[in-house]
């Protein structure tokens, strides 16, 4: 079966994207290893395919995916007997509430904090373009957000999963799934581009390594910004 | 069946504590009606052959359970063949997260909005231990909460409910549950002591008039700050 996701890949081969890592450990719990075709800021033409320009892109057998909440639904549908990243109608509909948190609360904590050290991951070419669509965004310039990421601010944000993970293993309980992913795919970004920025005795420090730890050590081997 | 309830009232009938609200939403739900049993803050005595001091206790039939979370898992396991309050183990394990999320996020944004007008609704004799016991969890005054309540920080913190109630009716899918139930708790906190709070054209408020018309309006018929 030909499967294959299209990353966003930046100097030094860092994949950098959470919502590609969202779906890298989708695909990892599903038991599939995508070929991985790592495009840059300039390569948007490459998926153009899909009907949208932005990374991942999912191309299972006849059927091309963007958006990593509509990949974990492709693959959920499509290979219902491997394990769930829900684990029923009710986990589905949560994660889904878990994915928006992330997105508005977890996402936009971190966005200051990495955005900087993404822009030096990012080739000469395509720097331009990084700064203006991000000044786009939020008003700011690189050095801007620079000045204005706080640790602090991302460490209370986090709250309702330290909550979580004092109580148990995974967000989805005694094992991962897609919520996991989720906030992981954050976290990656992190690792990718700053480091860890949690503190070593948080909880959710703990998770993170034991996330790092999952399908044979598959987000750990990745070339990062991290010592460990 | 003996089925009782002890809720916090104050002054006016107001039931004003979320995590009563997300007790009765959750008995409602199963299609239990208790015996409503108000206590005030100085009424702890009545409940403590339940070996704590805080409100929801649920007693059913030979057995007393507090705290919201652990009676909605006692429903749960008590009442199998009735509405599911979760939608699976997965749904059990992110409605934790989401439990969570409302007690760090949602309850703390609501905490200095509402506080001020619940120590009003409280009876004279307890003011002074609520007034002491709130400065003691936050160094902060009733008159410096007053001050300090952003309505505008609410509805940022609870873009996730917001970005999830674009995409369907309830939090926990097409039909409510229990993470539905344990969000609604917050907004009828703001309801029995100040109001909505929300804009009317949010999705947010357009859910929260979704829950309160539930069970035949369980929590619009009750006596509250809010004309409507």
């Amino acid at each position: 079966m030909d499967v294959r996701l299209y990353e966003l890949v930046l100097n030094q081969g860092r994949s950098v994207s959470p919502f590609v890592w969202r779906a890298r450990m989708a695909l990892a719990h599903k038991g599939l290893t995508p070929e991985r075709i790592g495009i840059g800021y300039g390569g948007k033409h490459v998926i153009a395919f899909s009907g949208q320009d932005r990374v991942p892109v999912l191309v299972d057998g006849e059927t091309a995916v963007s958006d990593s909440w509509r990949i974990a639904c492709h693959l959920e549908e499509t290979y219902p007997d491997r394990p769930s990243l829900f684990g029923g109608d009710g986990g589905r509909a949560l994660a889904r509430l878990v994915n928006h948190w992330c997105d508005s609360q977890q996402l936009s904590a971190l966005f200051l904090l990495c955005t900087p050290a993404t822009y030096a991951l990012t080739p000469e070419a395509d720097q331009p373009y990084f700064r203006q669509s991000r000044f786009d965004w939020t008003g700011m310039s690189i050095e801007q957000m620079a000045e204005a990421g706080s640790v602090k601010k991302l460490r209370a944000a986090i709250e309702p999963l330290r909550l979580t993970l004092r109580e148990r293993d995974f967000l989805s309980g005694d094992a991962p799934a897609y919520a996991d992913y989720c906030a992981f795919g954050g976290f990656m970004w992190a690792r990718m581009t700053v480091g860890g920025l949690l503190d070593p005795a948080d909880p959710v420090e703990a998770w993170r390594q034991r996330m790092l730890d999952l399908f044979g050590g598959l987000a750990r081997a990745e070339p990062c910004a991290e010592a460990d």
